[in-house]
């Protein structure tokens, strides 16, 4: 890799993408940070996507508006579902149709028109095992397509998407950040977070987000409300 | 397949669409078109999106905003690069990074919300060689993907991308849609095309879709400007 390689870093203001943009940062990656504005129950979510990219350092951030919720299907983006207050099994409520698959290509998108090498995403296998597109072989079939997709992948230049955190547990992920300087006061998890950022502390979202502090035995930053 | 599957249909308001739509229809599926309003040179392609849908026939037309703009980096949505007048080699500036990979990622999440079993999308490998994501490559790796990251894919039921054009002259393309009952003259395929979708007639596509036209031995339905 030389000095300028570039990356596109989704950031969506959370506490696992705030780690892999650290992580993509101490690779020495120029990041373009990206974020979306996709009608979430959480608008608060973007304005701590932009703390966190202004906080650890990125070329540039670009927030995409898209509409999601002309789609439906998931209570993050449907206001008529409610987000549960308990842990659930299978694949939750929260889960948003196809998200990663739109962030990925859009983040593919502007990869290509920069000229990016890389593709960061936070996505974590550990915690949100009922996620379909959180999964190992969901990152590498993507990876597949996108080398298909592209003037670059057609130019013989390869196009990778790094999922840093896929095997890590929230604690070892929490222990990785702080290591990194992550300001993860900075980050919102809670899929119910007013607009001042604080957080339910109820959401299963919240549950995991505590839980992984406790683990790290480390102070838990988040401002309840 | 039972009468009742669902499939979604990517409609962008041009010939091949129309066919494609067309083709999805003849096959019993209850259709469901998407169009993208994607900040384009040309507003007229959404005005016959909706044109051909009415025309046609579908269960529901749903037009998604999306600023590709934002991202940059094809004449066909930044309007500071110019779009050729005369045929061209390699991968041409009307090339829209990702385009298909977005415009199949927000299917796919549409198809899951529906229960759908079907994505159909009108790209063709001959007259758009230079257009990475019109492949048969590409879309089978799109495929396999998509049924890695949708619940419908965990649970094992499979998700199939049609591109009923893929390997179709435009000769052939229009003589199949002209069998189907399409009315070309309600598409739209200039790049350059006028707020009454009156096609320039100089551009590669409008170069393109003449040939066809004469290839098929039929009138040309498109009103030049």
């Amino acid at each position: 890799m030389t000095a300028s390689a570039k990356a596109v870093v989704l950031v969506s203001g959370g506490l696992d993408s705030a780690t892999s943009l650290a992580i993509a940062n101490s690779r020495g990656f120029e990041c373009h940070g990206l974020s979306f504005d996709y009608g979430q129950r959480s608008v608060a979510e973007v304005a701590a996507a932009r703390r966190i990219c202004e906080s650890l350092g990125v070329a540039e951030h670009l927030v995409l508006k898209l509409d999601l919720g002309q789609i439906g299907g998931s209570a993050l983006t449907d206001t008529s579902i409610p987000v549960p207050e308990a842990p659930t099994t299978g694949i939750p409520v929260t889960y948003v149709p196809a998200r990663n698959t739109v962030f990925l290509s859009l983040a593919l998108g502007w990869a290509e028109v920069l000229g990016a090498s890389h593709i960061f995403i936070g996505v974590n296998a550990v915690d949100y095992s009922g996620y379909p597109d959180c999964r190992p072989e969901f990152i590498k079939a993507f990876e597949a397509m996108a080398n298909l997709a592209t003037k670059a992948g057609v130019e013989g230049q390869v196009l990778a998407i790094e999922a840093p955190l896929i095997d890590l547990t929230k604690a070892e992920i929490i222990r990785r950040g702080l290591e990194l300087g992550v300001d993860y006061g900075l980050s919102v998890s809670c899929y119910n977070a007013d607009a001042e950022g604080r957080a339910c502390g109820v959401c299963d979202s919240c549950r995991i987000r505590r839980e992984g502090f406790a683990a790290a035995g480390t102070d838990d930053p988040t401002r309840y409300s």
